[in-house]
């Protein structure tokens, strides 16, 4: 029997072509080498590195594909769930467990369709242990509630903290976003649970019937970045905020940031969400933009590769195809350096170092690719 | 006998017509009007309001004139200091005194010719009794040395600390800025005094024979900017920096910030001052700009004018014509807005707040003038 699927799996397969011309481009502190370590992914959305540098891409539209360290091969993962790709839904983040090397847990989001068949949706979490080129004994460990019916704001970004609780970034469902204010659903929210999907005793809503106790903070409209300050362990999130207003977040336990309460920014089109920026019992953002660069993924600098960036904060942008490098210095943010607008002319969903110290690009793009940062010669 | 002097002088004691067409301007937070309050001063350099509202303001080729509070009517103040008008030098700040309510006391920054009649020059400060529309009473109480030939970098802001100590912000004379790094001298160092002229017993180096006992902090480039931080007290300066790096500093008591042994700025035309931005001793900045600027005079705005803007920092800026609102919180930099590009075109030397809450800059052209920024109705 013909399966046009398996066809097109074997294809992929094979050997791709890379677009290894390298760009040297000058930034203030680094003159760096781009180039694209793979290519032809539909919407990539996520990405993780496995001990042995080879490459975990996630594609929206519900695939996700092993890929070699130096980019020249590919293979599809079967055993992945069912996604509801549509709008800004569909195959979203992926990470691997601190402890991948003895226990090969791998973790997924992605929209998930409302088990009743109804046409809601929502951001869940799935494991599931990554065998060569397949996942078995997946478990769904999270599912944010309610379902909905929306193609947009779904989050998600996954990131452990150094005590091994998994953090997953949600967002408002767009035209949900008053729920962001209140505790008894998880839109506009980042939620806290150990990676089997239990709940922290600590977490700051646990002892409170009228809150859900995933709940970590809340008051966000679309986190789409996190990651863990290396040296504060603390989580650092980015908002994808409305026109004008994205927001760099320190997160707490059991705060409030706002949203959609106050707000740096405006509606799509200029409308007005709120008049008031600051209000007494909310939290004002580390940093925020406006304009808007519309921001996606983040990943803090811890490696050799460029001194001059160690512990800084790195920010894709989709809109403006550029990636916002934060000069922190003790905590302050010191000055923000706009990289590569004109070398990546793509919307860049995510941003992650490898192993090997360089920085990783993802190209949400029809053709999205993963692009490579490294010292230039 | 002809004076021709006396008669330009008699022309501008006259009224002058005022561009009084306000154009309103959209900012993030508010919605102002822009006006010309005055104008036809030659690169007017620092202005200073009275208590009666009226201002005083500086021309850098040597005059200060008195204004009054609806700009409509000047008057040239006699018995100011001879300066050096030449390059960036001349006739500089100006500020009054903490009681002058009682005392009449001004403070006047200014480039002064060596006393040996040579061709060195260096930044003053003398103090003078406004009586009526002449200073009486001339004290030097300030000069940086040594004296030395150079048309650049004279500084210079003159602030009061909340204890009645002025601070003086002073260059590096350009062909001097490695005197920035040794005690021995007053390039690229911020000095405290007392109104007097005399040293505080508790000044960082007093008790240090090779050090100046005016210096309070030192490794600056060229301070043009400075003012108290409404909270705690603490001296905030804007640095003119190389091209790329201009800084905002929080100068503490003996504290190096660095120039020229590091800066994330180059030299104009690109050549490489130091490889290093950060040294083990040295001071990071609180911000900075890179691509520069060119940082002029600064503010925190306290007023009850623009509510969304209290606490803030502006720093007026010449190369862009702007004014760059540093959007504070509990002491974070959260956010950079660039106000006034298109509405002023013209490098703006300084910026006040002045007694109604309103913002007021002053324009470094040969026709400049008092820009008066207020709320659009």
């Amino acid at each position: 029997m013909f399966n046009p699927k398996f066809v097109l799996t074997a294809m992929l397969a094979a050997s791709v072509s890379v677009t290894a011309t390298a760009e040297d481009v000058d930034t203030e502190r680094h003159k760096v080498s781009i180039s694209t370590l793979a290519d032809g992914f539909t919407n990539p959305w996520g990405m993780t590195f496995l001990p042995d540098k080879s490459i975990l891409v996630t594609e929206r539209s519900g695939d996700i594909y092993w890929v070699s360290a130096d980019g020249s091969y590919r293979e599809k993962i079967s055993g992945t769930p069912e996604v509801v790709a549509q709008g800004q839904g569909g195959m979203l983040d992926i990470t691997i467990d601190p402890d991948f090397d003895e226990n090969n847990w791998v973790y997924i989001s992605y929209s998930e369709a409302a088990q009743d068949g109804g046409k809601g949706n929502s951001t869940a979490v799935m494991r599931a242990k990554l065998d060569d080129k397949k996942f078995t004994e997946q478990e769904v460990i999270f599912r944010q509630a309610p379902k909905y019916e929306s193609n947009n704001h779904f989050g998600s970004r996954l990131v452990f903290s150094p005590e091994g609780h998994l953090y997953i970034t949600l967002g408002d469902r767009y035209s949900r976003m008053d729920d962001a204010q209140t505790l008894d659903n998880h839109h506009g929210k980042v939620v806290r649970i150990w990676p089997d999907g239990s709940i922290p005793e600590d977490n700051p809503f646990v002892n409170d019937d009228n809150a859900l106790d995933e709940i970590w903070s809340y008051g966000h409209r679309n986190v789409q970045g996190a990651d863990i300050h290396p040296e504060t362990g603390e989580l650092w999130t980015v908002e994808h905020g409305p026109q004008g207003g994205d927001e760099v977040n320190i997160p707490e336990a059991g705060k409030n940031y706002g949203w959609p309460e106050i707000t740096y920014g405006v509606d799509y089109g200029g409308a007005i969400i709120s008049e008031d920026a600051v209000k007494e019992g909310m939290e004002q953002p580390f940093y925020y933009w406006v304009p808007s660069i519309a921001t996606a993924g983040a990943t803090f600098y811890t490696g050799d590769a460029f001194p001059e960036w160690k512990g800084d904060f790195f920010v894709a942008a989709l809109k403006s195809s550029l990636v916002a490098r934060l000069d922190l210095y003790e905590g302050r943010m010191m000055h923000e350096e706009r990289l590569f607008e004109d070398a990546v002319e793509a919307r860049i969903r995510d941003i992650n170092q490898g192993p090997d110290g360089y920085l990783y690009l993802l190209t949400d793009q029809s053709d999205g690719a993963i692009i490579q940062i490294k010292p230039a010669d």
